[in-house]
């Protein structure tokens, strides 16, 4: 018999429980004994769950415990999930963990600490939820260099855009039926403004490239100024625009980069719809590979969890090497970056074609039925090159990369 | 330094020989050692090729050379394929192997023998090419009862179909594109009939339910039969026409098949085209995940070859538990299965429309523009019900299943 500790009985942290319990006899097959929950560990009463009976308020009943071999970390936030972590580690305990705050600020400190005390630090259910992506990388695409990884990392947003694009509404109106529907906090920043899926293709690109990629340093733009008018040109160009995190190598340059995106229809990411994530990976030998799967919800994040218990179960006493450095990562400067993007102008006829090709050269129309406006995709240029004409632009609403 | 022989310089094996010379720093790094390739064996000989040095014709050779941990089996065919793995095996070697015919008929036989001898059996190359799926299907969906996987299994038929549907080809000259382009074979007939996706999703079956499926119970059909005007009405219906291979669980029984399917639009299966492969794998947990990829080629194929000798390196004296026992999975008799038909018959009017009414009682009428036929959809009946009334309907052409 395996025993697990489960730290934080939340939304993951319940699923974790109902996982383990309803697959109980496959989970215990895999992992070659029995898993047994011992603790959970909460602040709060849970009186008639029948959590109740095993349920703790005190980590050091847990952390004291030489019999938990695993401890599952579903709190959420760095502190005192960092703390909890390092002590569990250092007591060589194995943990779990779908905290992508947690992995994103901690992660080289934790994979060091666990390999200092022979043991596993996990975190398959940080990105992507249930959809297996940090294993395959980390022991399945392990013959190539990575050139690019792009994901939908974050449902919310993609079911907005989803919602947006289907249904005609406007991005408020969207928001508000994912918010009605709990796809969508009351607060929330920080899945529309990308923080959520720019902390996700951090710990991605760590994995990828083996080196620390600090969040703080990836440009981030969110959804919030997507309006239904883009919409409409993206659908015209047979394009979905998706939040796209993403980053990928040019020469010896790491780009990296969360913002919207027009995604043509012959791109894998392009019928990812709805809460569905899902993170398209491109190597040198093995090609264009995608990973799909729900992104988030209280079961699949668990089942990726309990994955990672069956795992740690399964290598009690070794320690599972994980190409991450602590060495930090310099990203390229974006503004080095070559795209094409779209772009919307308030006016219409030969005065603005002309001060558009005068600005931005060579340039294909897109144009909407009885809309008294200009849209128009540019060529392959700098994000440098490309500010610099935009800023000069009259009557501008908005521009969009495309996705490569 | 850890040694690697390689069986065969065809396709396969000239492209693990690239692999491992292209990405050797990244290789060597993953794998915790240099990855040396000490031997290629094939009967011929290759003047000029940098392999000459290397090349040997007698396996002896191979199998008493003990720094030899790895040897990589890309030579296809159940002989002598399973000899040369059963005799590296047996002399503490790990075996690496893209071949799906060796793994269909003698998986269980050589993963008891890796057991046995405390070394790996490794075959994620044998199912969808380049794609991660054995090892996130052994590794990562382990807190999950797989209740569905469905996959497009066979980038020649995939191409066929896509071609079909695009440029409105028919069968034989999407065929001879094909074989033009180099993705069919002049004897295509694994391919086109279905033997090949047959072969691997016995395999991914196996793995799935923990017993093995022997692939000569799998009922198999291919796409010869499927025309153009068949196309015609999935594009109607809003569907793509897929030679789909699948297992699924009902309730006790797991049924298996290989057969042309009607995929809507809204599955993550419509969207795989061309020589892309995918495999949808639904959990009762994990809810539905999808891995897409190449799903054969030179260099995918190998690189998922090269991820396994990574995988060997870094497992060296350690068997990896795989859960797929000897016993016999006794699949459902397929006729009990239920499903929605779809069904053209050459005949249209009132006295057609009764006919067919009287046979399965309600049903969806598809028409085509100036087309003399009566197209119709089926409510879910088993398919024995349905072969009863299909065999009493007259002037009947075809009838293709939709994916549930």
């Amino acid at each position: 018999m395996i025993n697990v500790a489960v730290l934080g009985y939340g939304t993951v942290g319940s699923g974790v429980v109902e996982v383990i319990n309803t697959n109980r006899e496959i989970i215990s097959k895999k992992a070659g004994d029995e898993i047994n929950i011992k603790y959970v560990l909460d602040l709060r009463e849970f009186p008639g769950d029948p959590v109740e009976k095993i349920l703790v308020h005190d980590y050091e009943t847990i952390l004291k415990d030489d019999s938990v071999k695993i401890v599952v970390e579903v709190m959420g936030g760095v502190e005192p999930a960092f703390t909890f972590a390092m002590k569990a580690l250092g007591r060589g305990k194995n943990v779990c963990t779908s905290n992508k705050e947690l992995v994103a600020n901690k992660g080289p400190e934790l994979l060091k600490a666990a390999k200092e005390n022979n043991v596993n630090f996990l975190f398959e259910a940080s990105c992507g939820g249930g959809i297996p992506i940090i294993r395959p990388l980390n022991s399945s695409l392990t013959a190539d260099e990575i050139l690019e990884i792009s994901g939908i990392l974050n449902g919310t947003t993609n079911y907005i855009l989803t919602q947006m694009a289907d249904c005609e509404w406007d991005f408020d109106k969207a928001l508000k039926t994912a918010q009605d529907k709990g796809y969508a906090e009351r607060n929330p920043e920080a899945d529309i403004e990308g923080y959520d899926a720019c902390r996700k293709i951090a710990i991605l690109s760590s994995l990828a490239y083996g080196k620390t990629v600090d969040y703080r340093d990836i440009y981030t733009e969110g959804i919030s100024a997507v309006t239904s008018m883009d919409i409409e040109y993206a659908k015209k160009m047979e394009c979905a625009i998706k939040l796209i995190a993403s980053s990928r190598r040019e020469k010896d340059n790491i780009y990296a980069l969360v913002t919207p995106m027009l995604v043509k229809k012959e791109h894998p990411l392009y019928s990812v719809n709805g809460v569905f994530n899902a993170v398209f990976v491109k190597g040198n030998m093995v090609g264009e590979t995608m990973f799909y799967g729900s992104g988030a919800g209280k079961l699949p994040t668990a089942s990726a969890v309990v994955g990672d218990v069956v795992d740690a179960a399964r290598h009690l006493g070794e320690h599972i090497e994980v190409s991450w450095e602590d060495e930090k990562l310099t990203l390229a400067e974006e503004e080095n970056s070559e795209n094409r993007y779209f772009v919307r102008v308030g006016a219409k006829g030969d005065d603005t074609d002309k001060k558009i090709e005068s600005l931005f050269g060579s340039v294909e129309y897109i144009f909407l039925d009885g809309i008294k406006e200009t849209g128009f995709v540019t060529g392959n240029m700098t994000e440098k090159k490309f500010n610099e004409a935009y800023d000069r632009l009259d009557e501008k609403i908005t521009r969009i990369r495309f996705k490569a």
